[in-house]
């Protein structure tokens, strides 16, 4: 039997195009003979569709869409991901449900029973669980072990659910398992997803199909790596991570790939790939195609304008230099240098009339006031206040450019340099930032080697330093990802030797600062736990704080 | 059996104030003569703890605050609420717990069956359903049927559970019914909670004993209202709303009280004080007093200001006034009166040099370009980087005054009027604002009568009505009523009789605006579905739009 995978780019709620893609990939399985073609779960909706699936209009658009994907499956099988309603009388409303098409017609569903509901995901607000005794889908003599996503990750050594699919299905001997899957990227996922389908298809002996989403929607990020295990727990062939792939596989001759391991690159390069994929997907799904944003001579904007370039070309990218009286000349230098190797359009606009004139209005009230933080922000919203004028002026959206490490110790100023439509490095620890410009420069200068060596410093008043304000970011940046990434608390971090005033102020920042972060945009995920949808903290709160 | 319930405003993840104010009231019950006293849902860490529950360190700290509370607990049974470890293998590894105190000890654990996973509740992310078989806990010769919040909720026609702990409670001859509750305020939600808990009542035919929390928690407001109800369906007595309270209860002698509607008050009196208790808790739970806003002679940042200076008192709050050059005479003293009503100072400040400042360094970008959104959106952003200086220098928090109208199509300025540390009015439909005001003057003119009928306006651009961008509010509201709190679609709003072309802008403002409120503040939610975390909607996509 010839399996076909169809790894798709969705864009979420627009069935005309979804239906569309779907249809061709159809087509062009049964091209290359194939007897199946599997798409990815909730493919026809994309995903997630969040609260849209409360409207009763979007799930009929969603089986409006099943139907008409389902006419095209003559002289083929098809199975696509659909959310169905629960004809029950009790529970939740839906279902999140794999359905099988064959002969022009639905021939049989599968629903969903693990729902995630952690981090990123919300499964169990919209879904019930399956509950109904398993079955196979018979075709063309082969059975089938339909599954969805979370159904197989019941495996590991802690499970998250009292039930286990596989360990029901198993027992009507399947041929072959099939997993269609919404599975976000960050940085360990692919070698996570490998290490779990590779123990399914150990564990209960068979051969697993697996189709994932590829693309960008909004901070959540898709890498494909759809891929194929066969009975002995090989790795046959992985699609392409972070593009749109098609591969047929027959199921007679899964004999193991040249490559045993999705994930043989560096954190690095996939963090980068992933960025440059989030950026590229929110702009044209959003309909954009030019950015600006500040470029400040720092790290943070350079890196930022090197992805932003990559993802939507250099001459839809424009940087604004935007220097005040404690702009130092060499900030001023490398920004310059680096839009001109970048080949970026770049504008310098000063901001110190600006900075007087608003100055001047609150002289009145300002009066015997120290200059302060106030003044230090002041600078930063006016960059912003000129940034959106562009931005509104000539249609650019702003990116952000703060780093994950200011995020979380709430060191940027809301309604400046927190501004922007989309946040591309704010999953990204900013010594994570300088190994991604040392990724970047690798072969050529591309970013200013000045850029890199100078110690980090926001500019805002004379002979700022970062350090003066936080830990040193090596410090730093290891306390926040036991913090945030591992959830250690304050006596676990002294127990691996952290300073007890360092952590006592670190993890106070981080938990005061969920105001600001509670209005920041949104931030492109590549860590197992991003700011945003997937971390989820009280605003007022008294804990470590 | 007397039994008292303790009715109190707790702080996330402030053990040694909760632990207390428990312990406090413990005694208070004791001197009364109560045999049992009564608190609320997760009172040990407060509610919504969030991911807060991910932190072991947390979840220790909760363990040893009921091992402390308990200690407190001689001649006398207390019932708290706080998370628990799942001792099982399989399954999410907590459970959120009622504690049953009695003898200086933990006498036993009841765990929540049915965990809300809607709108703003996320609690299977965090909690394991309760699988055990059912058992009442007995104490001084009653047995009494223990449960949690939405535990009692499965009762009407459409249930969202497919298990209902009472149907297995009452076999066990309970005598009575206690409810620990953390059950968030909507202007309709005490009449669904009093016929919930009534349908109780009466299908089991035991008396309801019910504790909820007060106060508010950034955006979830808790309006107390903890009841009791005898076993005829009777409400005995409700506690006070939107305050601390606590009552004792004879067993023996739960006659009718006075008033059988704990809901007996408009909708408009309940947002009223919904949200000044909003403002209060968010300032005095965060460490604020002061708060700052901008005052342009409309409506809604009248209201606001009423609204703070009776949550804050009048000496805490300093209206500002930031004309430009279209800016109306009316308006400037529209805001001057409104302040000298409530003797609230305030401030002028111009932005017209600001404007011409900035301006003139876009000049060199802009020449040739005619006035258009980005001016108007300057104008708002100045005001905004104005006050925002104001609030750093001398530590006011800013409002926000946008209502829910204009944060459901867009009409504001991110940066700029969308700012704030807290929204006031953005789960309030402009409709409502008036009724607001009309509510705030009865008796006297405090908001100027002039605010309340001039024609609503931004005033960014010469002669500028709300009206010239939007459909008239009293339509708008009606569409966004359907389709925000209802969920109805472009279908059934046209079988309402609402105009097609109208139904369309409508419905693609709300869903492209996403980007513009996922930066916006926490808005203080008084209606059944405000924006914010009970309303997930992806930012790209493309559904209605």
């Amino acid at each position: 039997m010839n399996i076909a995978l169809a790894q798709l780019n969705y864009r979420i709620g627009d069935f005309e195009q979804n239906v569309a893609r779907i249809i061709a990939g159809i087509h062009k399985a049964k091209e290359a003979g194939s007897d199946l073609v599997v798409f990815a779960e909730l493919s026809v909706c994309g995903y997630p569709p969040r609260d849209f699936l409360e409207f009763d209009d979007f799930i009929e658009k969603c089986y409006k869409g099943v139907l008409r994907i389902a006419e095209e499956c003559t002289d083929i099988a098809a199975i696509i991901g659909s959310p169905s309603v629960n004809p029950a009388e009790k529970g939740k409303p839906l279902y999140n449900t794999a359905y099988f098409l064959a002969d022009g017609r639905v021939q049989s569903l599968v629903h969903k029973t693990l729902l995630p509901n952690y981090d990123v995901f919300d499964e169990y607000r919209y879904f019930e669980p399956n509950r109904l005794p398993y079955d196979v889908v018979e075709y063309r003599g082969r059975r089938i072990a339909l599954t969805i996503c979370e159904d197989l990750w019941n495996i590991g050594d802690d499970p998250l659910y009292v039930r286990n699919p596989m360990d029901e299905l198993i027992r009507l001997n399947p041929d072959l398992l099939i997993n269609i899957a919404a599975s976000p990227f960050h940085y360990g996922q692919a070698a996570d997803r490998f290490d779990v389908l590779r123990r399914n298809a150990i564990t209960y002996g068979i051969p697993v199909f697996y189709v994932n989403h590829v693309g960008g929607q909004t901070e959540l990020l898709f890498d494909g790596g759809s891929m194929v295990i066969n009975a002995g727990g090989d790795l046959v062939s992985c699609l392409k991570r972070f593009q749109e792939d098609f591969s047929v596989f027959d199921t007679e001759a899964l004999n193991p790939g040249p490559f045993q391991d999705p994930e043989d690159r560096s954190v690095i390069s996939l963090i980068y790939d992933g960025l440059v994929m989030g950026i590229r997907d929110y702009f044209h799904k959003m309909g954009f195609s030019k950015a600006i944003l500040g470029l400040s001579g720092g790290i943070d904007s350079a890196v930022t304008l090197v992805l932003a370039a990559e993802a939507l070309g250099k001459d839809n990218v424009k940087a604004v230099l935007l220097p005040s009286e404690f702009s130092s000349d060499h900030s001023i230098k490398d920004a310059k240098d680096l839009a001109v190797n970048l080949q970026v359009e770049y504008e310098i606009i000063p901001i110190d009339e600006s900075f007087r004139a608003i100055g001047h209005s609150l002289e009145p009230l300002f009066r015997g006031q120290p200059f302060n933080l106030t003044e230090e922000n002041l600078q930063a919203r006016i960059r912003a206040v000129i940034l959106m004028a562009l931005s509104n002026k000539f249609g650019y959206i702003l990116l952000n450019t703060s780093n994950k490490s200011e995020a979380a110790v709430g060191y940027g100023t809301l309604y400046g340099d927190m501004c922007g439509g989309l946040s591309v490095l704010g999953d990204v620890y900013k010594t994570q930032v300088y190994e991604l410009a040392g990724y970047i420069n690798s072969g050529r200068e591309v970013i200013p080697r000045n850029s890199i060596i100078k110690p980090p410093s926001a500019e805002l008043r004379p002979g700022q330093k970062d350090s003066d304000s936080l830990p040193e970011y090596d410090i730093l940046d290891k306390i926040l990802y036991q913090y945030i990434e591992k959830r250690k608390g304050p006596k676990e971090l002294l127990e691996e030797g952290f300073e007890e005033a360092t952590v006592k102020l670190v993890l106070r920042l981080v938990n005061t600062s969920e105001y600001k972060r509670y209005q920041t945009p949104p931030i492109l995920r590549v860590s197992p736990k991003a700011f945003g949808m997937g971390r989820r903290m009280p605003i007022v709160g008294k804990y470590l704080s």
